[in-house]
């Protein structure tokens, strides 16, 4: 492997442009186009190459050299680390109608411009507000050898709280709906407990958390269609420790709301063991205590910065995370390194010596943990520019080493992001699957906006997802800088092409 | 993606093998084989494949197949991770001539019978002895204010201790040799200090090594060639933290023995801080005393366990780690990661319901780390058998997510492992590089045998390599398991072909 030793960039964004060594297209820029034209049209891409002197029609000229420049400016700078670092050091919870996730945003604009945005505003969102509260207690209450002892808990997302005082019932271990249903007779007036465990033999963790994730957001309401008193939930999760996995549940109109919380790997089993051995003379007791509650709704924002293009400013291309993040842990995978990335993006594209030709606009969306309402806020108000969106890109899958992206692109779009991911090879980042892009640019897809996911490797996420380890140790410095690099080297390649990415149509 | 839900084998070897939901050849295996060779020579072997009921040339019958229960296999048992803890809890430090590396030793070869292999022996070997002492360290004698303060460090591996009492001096900062040369004038009687930073901005983090690491290995003697009296590195790493780096360094016959040790990075930092602000009324003393020391020659063994095939018997596909490491640490990734994946694979293969057709061998070597004595004498003492080698891989660059695989097979084998590598994507091993086996299987080159080194992502690598922090806290279970089913996959491929995998002529 070939790797350029030229370092683009540094870590201050106050450095004089005139002085970086980033490519420069303004004096052969004309000409260029105008040929890259004539070849996309008179010859095969292939031949075009080939022959050299014509740029082929998917890349935009110079487009590895820029590659290996901004990956290298990423790696060099370690700017999406160091913005981590300050982002949840001074705001570790940010769960939406928290004190916590308004100063994020506050800061999170601040930065914007500090790393060179021409314009940064915030867009006001009504979110929902939920609160954990102080009490989250599962405890035996029988037999009496293990009475009194504590199982790690989280309260789910979204719980009502118990009755006042808590309450205490024997349990019934299904291990899906289909087992639930067959077995509804004896849920009555029980605690309903979930207990199929994550697929460890799948090598992708995303296909594990897809098999068992119902059992989290809506047993809580297959229970209660059966007369359950609560619900608790084996952690949708791939670490063996002691860490309950939180995360969004649902409740359904005329379904009585009935409490849930998720109990670590380690606490279900431990209550799966008592109960294959439970005596019917001194059956398994289980006392859940929450005090967690809803407030109604909250202000909040989405945070929105321009870069503006050279030729089409008002062309956007999209790169987007979510700032608000769960109440426990760090939020440091999810989604902290996203906005690290996303603002090392902002100072790699306004530290080049020229603008690309569109515009770079970064949104981190707020409340995609339990609502997505920035997300649907920022379709529903962007909708008569949704045309203007020539591309949109998220990260919300940890800032784990890159794979590569993840692609609702159609054919043509496809072919485009396949001859730009092949070149970045060279940073891990070649690989292009068919998938979605992510929760918040999600209803951009209805506009035909392409939408593009950023894929990094899964086999570490959900050993911390929506869990208090989900913390800055963590982290990889290397593996999110690396991620930013990626990332800012494919959206220059659609920001930079003459012709417009082609939108679903 | 699609993804086999059905798990391969237990994490209890002793399992019936007859209720093994692994593949078996052999009713089919006659008739496939004749198959085989006549598509091999008639069709293209696209065509081949095309068809649908012949094989393709490179790839055995069921080959994606077994590679998905590979697969999943591992990741279900657990059982790479499950084996580095075992190793790196009873023995953490295994240098060469350590009691704790023969005690690893036998542990290891314990295991490969427990797990199935049908023969183990250890195979003796001479190894160099030299231990660390209880005394290192770096102290800052001058300028008065900063006097007494130590520098977190590391004598090097193999250098010779201070003279009793330590010796002092004042510090010749340099990046690289080429200053050396020029400034020697000024290294005479002085401590050099070479500060070179490993480049942090290339993306492949094994180039970043391979840039700096001369600083290490070489720099005591170019440094005592122009009259210095000691020698000091900065850490070969990519952490920021205060962890010191050790690793191999060299002494030349007819040039001073001086005594060597790292500083990590943010003491190398502190020291040049200290030298650029230097005042020649109050230099820059340092301060350095090791009494490590080096103790002849000891006696190990590498661990050599078959899992006999049942066609060529003869034929060996080894797979191979080495089992000594530092004294710092836990050599959890350097290379405990290894020598799990290798036993996780003696399993795989043992209780597969029928084994491949060429022999199983795998051998954890001994005295990679500081003169791969354990390779050199696996190679000297099998030279005869070296014919019946038919490929030779090493898992030791870390045990982190798999990338794929690095070879220096010649073009027929080369392509056959490009066909294997891309039925590895879904396991996230699909690439195949250009490149060398492992330090230890190395000499097998030298007869012939195509070699494989296992390929993981580089990003953490060098964040704890040699240092402090290789401990199990930095090993992600699923990382380490999901590289041990995608080697075994790779190797069943190689094992179970018809026709032998060709030489390296």
């Amino acid at each position: 492997m070939s790797h350029s030793n030229h370092v683009f960039g540094a870590a201050d964004p106050g450095r004089d442009p005139g002085a970086s060594p980033s490519p420069s297209f303004s004096r052969r820029g004309a000409l260029g186009l105008a040929l890259a034209g004539a070849g996309a049209l008179a010859l095969p891409p292939g031949a075009a190459r080939a022959a050299g002197s014509l740029p082929a029609g998917a890349l935009p000229r110079r487009f590895a050299a820029t590659a290996r420049e901004l990956v290298s400016g990423a790696l060099a700078s370690n700017g999406a680390y160091r913005e981590l670092v300050e982002l949840v050091t001074r705001t570790p919870h940010r769960l939406s109608g928290s004190e916590g996730l308004e100063r994020a945003i506050e800061w999170a604009a601040e930065r914007a411009r500090a790393l060179g945005a021409d314009e940064v505003r915030l867009q006001p969102v009504r979110v929902p507000h939920w609160e954990r509260g102080s009490l989250e207690r599962v405890e035996l209450r029988g037999p009496r050898a293990v009475a009194g002892e504590a199982l790690t808990c989280l309260a789910l997302g979204g719980s009502d709280p118990t009755p006042e005082g808590g309450l205490t019932g024997r349990v019934l271990e299904v291990r899906d709906f289909d087992e639930l249903l067959q077995r509804s007779a004896d849920a009555r007036g029980r605690i309903v407990f979930f207990s199929r465990p994550f697929p460890a033999e799948r090598p992708d963790t995303f296909s594990g958390y897809g098999a068992t994730v119902n059992q989290r957001v809506q047993g809580a309401v297959e229970a209660a269609k059966a007369g359950a008193i609560a619900v608790l939930v084996r952690s949708i999760g791939t670490h063996y420790g002691d860490y309950a996995h939180t995360g969004a549940m649902r409740y359904q109109p005329g379904v009585p709301r009935i409490p849930a919380a998720s109990l670590s790997v380690q606490a279900a089993e431990r209550l799966s063991a008592l109960l294959a051995a439970e005596d019917e003379g001194e059956p398994v007791q289980v006392h859940l205590a929450l005090d967690c509650r809803w407030r109604g709704e909250a202000l909040s924002h989405n945070v929105i910065a321009d870069v503006r293009g050279r030729e089409h400013p008002e062309e956007i291309v999209l790169v987007g995370a979510h700032i608000d993040g769960w109440d426990v842990g760090q939020g440091a995978h999810d989604d902290g390194t996203g906005c690290g990335q996303c603002l090392e993006v902002v100072r790699l594209f306004a530290a080049l010596a020229e603008r690309p030709r569109r515009t770079l606009r970064m949104v981190l969306f707020t409340n995609e943990e339990n609502g997505q309402a920035g997300g649907l806020a920022y379709h529903r108000e962007h909708l008569e520019d949704m045309p203007h969106h020539v591309l949109a890109l998220e990260s919300d899958r940890g800032g784990f080493a890159p794979r590569g992206f993840t692609t609702n692109a159609a054919d043509a779009g496809f072919a485009i992001l396949k001859e730009l991911c092949a070149e970045l090879d060279f940073a891990s980042a070649g690989e292009l699957r068919v998938g979605g892009g992510g929760a918040d640019i999600g209803p951009m897809a209805a506009s035909g906006v392409p939408l593009v996911g950023f894929l990094p490797d899964s086999q570490r996420y959900f050993d911390l997802h929506h869990s208090h380890r989900d913390t800055l140790a963590q982290v990889s410095h290397r593996e999110v800088n690396l991620g930013a690099g990626a990332i800012a080297a494919l959206l220059w390649g659609v920001a930079e092409r003459e012709e417009r990415f082609p939108a679903n149509l």
